[in-house]
Parts: structure tokens; C-alpha cells; sequence
């Protein structure tokens, strides 16, 4: 058998990407949804998501498909797995990667995103979305609660100084529950990834908050070694 | 524009699966390898891989090119990750996904496996191999690093019964790197996932070594709780 004749004889799919896109603002853990426009499915909600082309490779698809849908570039994305199954999507069977991303919302253009009918909603307003993208969902959050609980965690999320409770805030959103305040702090002040600031949060106290940054280098040494943060 | 003709318009990929299967036998981890039969790519070495089907999820489809290429059956495979970029396989197009899993070979039929071309080859025996299946070894070596910092490692690939030093080259396959004796056994000890047998191993020594056990109930909580273990 000929190499082409080979591949000739496979079955071939139709292979799309799926992104999803994490943010943080007002305090909530947000996600970056899509209200379809046009038909099929016009009206109904649904991850970032495209078919992926025949020259471009998977990981660009997603570049792609999150620019073209909602104006967001240069971010970088990781697999989060495969979906798979004959019958997933309802139209025809359709093989899908799916991606995610954690991204500063005030640092990529909020017009841009909502004139392509994408919308940040925080975890608790996200509507029943199309095929198994809830799944998808629930899946992602699922692998940012490994990385919180091995990998430091917030540098994509937080503006660059933020409170303690700002970062506590961020941990209840990803574990969904509230946290003892002296513990959490007690906790991530032994990380030692931490440097306090001459300048503080006044918007939620009177006494205000102290600020913090991340040592980026203490933080990407403690990404490389891992620990076990429990809460 | 109706739902089957938005999905007519979108383009189609071959889409393969390919299995990279651990085993550890002789104090070797090894790998599960195709020498291909027939044409195309007659004589060249590979991953146990194939076409995913147009009804079968791809998890199936693992599971189906694994037991017809090798004979080996009820297996839990984890997916690695997804290879996407354009130009990955010399003859077409393909998107492949990689699935992962360790085994304990004695368990499964090696003359079947043999009969249909695939060997168990220890790490530093793997040839060249198509396209790019050395970076999914690389990548699922990595993978199983990863999962022996932070989680118990061992249960899918030893004996029932077996020594410290068996255990501790274990290890030192995954890492490709030999392990202080002392330092690996109080650490391993310090876990407290294993049970002490009143049986030892003489084939290596007349003194003999101890057998142990895995405690399943231990072993299990500290697979969902985590650690991290420096070696």
C-alpha cells in the first residue's frame, strides 16, 4: 500500500478548538462566554470556538479562533484535553481540543470583546451552554484547583499590586467557598512569594489594606518546585 | 445558514491516536513499541497508534489500536495531550491525540504483543520513531515526573510484593538518574503508604530485603491529597 492510498482510506473529522478563557474582576472569577449571533444555535451560549483549518496547526486554531471571536491576542494558552465522544455535538460529530487561559481582563479590550458578542460572567451567572462545553467547564476549573494547590497562583490573574484579602478573594472564587482569613494569610505569607509595599488599599476600609506584589522570581522558583497549599 | 450545511463548509482532519505504555520489568522502564510490518513505513518503529473511527470516541479508539496492535485489554489510559502542528506526519495531515497509561507487564500477554510486531524496549533502547513520537515520550516522561513529585507512584507498575531498592528503581528510571539509597528510604517510609511483609526478596542478596506492600487505603488518600517528594 501506498503511503497516500493509506491515508486515504481513514475516516476524516471535523476538529474544532474550544477556549476558555478565565478573568478576574470585582473580585469574582470570571469566564469569557459567547451569545451565538447567527444560526445554527443564534441566541444560545457557548465557549470561544472554531473549526480548526487545514493548514494551521491546533495551538494557532485557538489563537486564532480567540482573536477573530472577541479581539483578545497574544496570550498564552494550555491544553486542557480532548472531548471526544461520536456524539457530543448535536449537529455532527465533531472532535474538540480545548484550551484555557488566565488573563487580566483590564488589560485587553472589553469594547472589542462585546461587539463580537462575548461577555465576562462570573461562575454562578454562567448559563446551561452548548454540547458538553458546561463540562469543559467544570473540567478547567477542576485543573486550576490542581494548579492552586501544587503551583503558586494569581500572577496571570491580579493586577500588579493587590491586598491579601484581594488574593484570598481570588482562592475562594477558584475553590468556590469562603476561607479562614488569618490561616489564608498565614498560609501564603510562608510561601514567601510575596513583597509587601509602602502603599495601601484604601477603597474597602477606612485603615485600608497593605498593597503587595509578587517576586517574580521567588514565584516562578516555587512554580518550578511545587508545594502542597492546603486550605 | 442551516446547521448541516455550517458544518459541510468546515474542513476535515485525519486524526490518529497514539499510546505510549509504560511497563517496568528487570529493574527497566519500558516502553511499548511498534516495528511497522507493513507499508507504508515498513521497518520503521513507532508508537501503537491508529485512525480514530467515524463512530467510536476517541478514548475507544485507544482502547481498540491498543488490544489489535498488542492483545492488551482493560487498561485505564489518561490522555496526554493533543500534536496539531500542520506538519507533524511526513504523508498527510494528522492530528494526533496521545493517551498515556502504566502497566504491569507480566500481566499482559507478551507473546501476543510480539506476534504483532510490538516489543517492550527499556528508555535508553528506543530508536528514532516516526514523526514525532519521541517528543511524546519526552512529554509523557515528563508527565510521570510530574506525577511522582506530587503524587504516590508505583501501584500500576510493580508487583504486588516488592523490595525497597525495587521501588527506589523505580524511581530512578522515571528520573533517569540514580537516587541516594538512605535519603529514598526515609522518604519513602516517611509517606506511610507502605506495609512491611514478614517475607524478603533473596534473589539479589543472601541477607535478602524486605517485601512490602502498597496500604491501597493510604495510598489512595495521598494520591488525592498530594505531596511533594524531593529527590
Amino acid at each position: 500500500m501506498s503511503l497516500a492510498s493509506f491515508y486515504a482510506n481513514a475516516p476524516r473529522h471535523l476538529v474544532a478548538v474550544d477556549c476558555i478563557i478565565f478573568g478576574f474582576e470585582d473580585g469574582k472569577l470570571k469566564l469569557l462566554i459567547i451569545q451565538r449571533k447567527v444560526d445554527p444555535l443564534a441566541g444560545a451560549f457557548s465557549l470561544v470556538g472554531g473549526f480548526v483549518q487545514e493548514n494551521e496547526s491546533t495551538d494557532h486554531a485557538a489563537i486564532r479562533v480567540l482573536r477573530q471571536t472577541t479581539g483578545i491576542r497574544d496570550i498564552f494558552m494550555d491544553q486542557l484535553r480532548a472531548y471526544g465522544d461520536a456524539g457530543r455535538d448535536a449537529g455532527a460529530r465533531v472532535i474538540s481540543l480545548a484550551y484555557y487561559a488566565l488573563i487580566r481582563i483590564s488589560e485587553h479590550d472589553k469594547l472589542l470583546a462585546q461587539q463580537h458578542g462575548a461577555h465576562w460572567l462570573s461562575l454562578h451567572q454562567i448559563p446551561e451552554l452548548i454540547f458538553d462545553h458546561n463540562e469543559m467547564l467544570r473540567d478547567a476549573l477542576e485543573r486550576l484547583r490542581d494548579r492552586a494547590k501544587f503551583h503558586p497562583l494569581g500572577f496571570e490573574l491580579l493586577p500588579e499590586k493587590f491586598s491579601l484579602p484581594q488574593l484570598r478573594n481570588l482562592y475562594e472564587e477558584i475553590y468556590q467557598r469562603p476561607l479562614d482569613k488569618r490561616n489564608f494569610r498565614k498560609k501564603i505569607l510562608a510561601m514567601d512569594i510575596l513583597e509587601k509595599l509602602d502603599e495601601k488599599d484604601k477603597s474597602t476600609s477606612k485603615k485600608g489594606a497593605h498593597l503587595y506584589r509578587f517576586d517574580r522570581k521567588k514565584y516562578d522558583a516555587l512554580t518550578q518546585h511545587g508545594f502542597v497549599f492546603e486550605i
